[in-house]
């Protein structure tokens, strides 16, 4: 039987210079990229990752990522990232995450959910529960569950974006962060300068293909809250919720 | 008196699935992401980086990059980026750099040339050429300097492009990096397909700034040679010449 730090995976990420915005701070989309990286990995070394899904003829796909910061730093050493296990059931499996930097503050808390899909049809299938149960952990990860997000589409006309070479990723899909990163940019710089985006939660619904045309759409929905998501020809690839403070 | 060997800086990275095209190669903008590091890594280490250059009120400009890749790797472990400064003068200074797999087979190489400008006036300043001049090295850099540049501007209508958060680097600048990803997506996906990118060259001529209404141009020169260029009103902020095969 492991115990819960067994069953906790870490990476550590340097972040570079050129990855940090107009403040000097690193981005939601960069945390991000460091969560999705740091769950390949932990995945990879306990037999449920990319490459063992493949050999079932299926994979992974992300279908909800919910990121709380209380901080993000500058150019300053190292980020830990701590990843675990904390659900599974017959189509989902939740992964949290809880980020340190070098004197071992803590960072942010982020909760993710996970569905497999058949590589062919692109449907959902049923999780292998056997392997992944070894490593349900009970380590805390005091933030809200992804919830319910506003539709943004139902109050915006959007701004159009044609999907590029730079948004696909590995498997010829609209990139997951490049999501977060479209999203982001439909903030007016302002809002960068004065406030800080506490909460960024993300549903991912629908694959996004090269070329496509999308809408993007912005709806405040309280004063520091807003709603975010991404359309074709109607349909909903992604929607995502932001809280600034 | 240094060796050739000292003088020469190395940065090592893991390239990870999240950077990876869809062909699951590593991109030209991730590759020029590791040479700035590297050169970033390199000059901090010897007396002459961002932070020493902020002491005297100027900071360096990157003002021409050439990328010559002869091998695009998937992802295969770590590349080794090694770096060395092979020319100074009153204004400019030359970099080069060659970059390796983990068995150290070449995968390519690099020149850049590197200005210094005041922090306040944003204008060219003259160099200090003594901490630099200790590091001069004669290491081989088999490919073309940087050369003339076709205006792609004047051959073609263009692409408008409005710039964003996520385009500005830590200066609050149109990121080095951002420009790349920008004229590559210039390109159709079935070039990707069928041909690789052998020779990237790029030339920065003006600072971009947030919310600036961009103008991305591409002209093809002969089969297998693009001019690229960005303007904002007229005036031209970058230029790139791209080879194929």
């Amino acid at each position: 039987m492991l115990t819960d730090e067994e069953k906790t995976g870490v990476s550590t990420f340097v972040p570079d210079s050129y990855l940090m915005d107009f403040r000097g701070r690193i981005t939601v989309s960069t945390i991000s990229m460091y969560l999705l990286q740091t769950a390949s990995e932990h995945a990879a070394n306990h037999g449920f990752g990319y490459s063992d899904m493949t050999k079932q003829h299926t994979t992974w796909v992300l279908s909800r990522l919910a990121v709380e910061v209380n901080d993000y730093p500058g150019i300053s050493g190292p980020i830990s990232v701590y990843t675990w296990v904390d659900e599974i059931n017959r189509l989902f499996t939740s992964r949290c995450f809880e980020w340190k930097d070098q004197t071992g503050k803590t960072l942010g808390f982020a909760r993710s959910i996970w569905a497999a899909i058949d590589l062919q049809t692109r449907k959902p299938t049923t999780l292998d529960q056997t392997t992944i149960s070894h490593y349900l952990c009970n380590r805390s990860c005091p933030i809200d569950k992804p919830g319910k997000i506003v539709p943004a589409e139902q109050h915006d006309a959007g701004m159009p974006y044609q999907l590029k070479y730079s948004d696909l990723d590995i498997n010829g899909h609209f990139n997951s962060i490049k999501y977060i990163e479209h999203m982001l940019d439909l903030f007016d710089l302002k809002l960068f300068s004065e406030k800080e985006i506490r909460r960024f939660e993300i549903e991912y619904k629908a694959e996004g293909m090269y070329g496509m045309e999308l809408m993007l759409h912005k709806h405040q929905v309280t004063e520091d809250k807003y709603a975010l998501s991404i359309c074709h020809e109607g349909k909903v690839l992604s929607r995502a919720a932001v809280t600034w403070q």
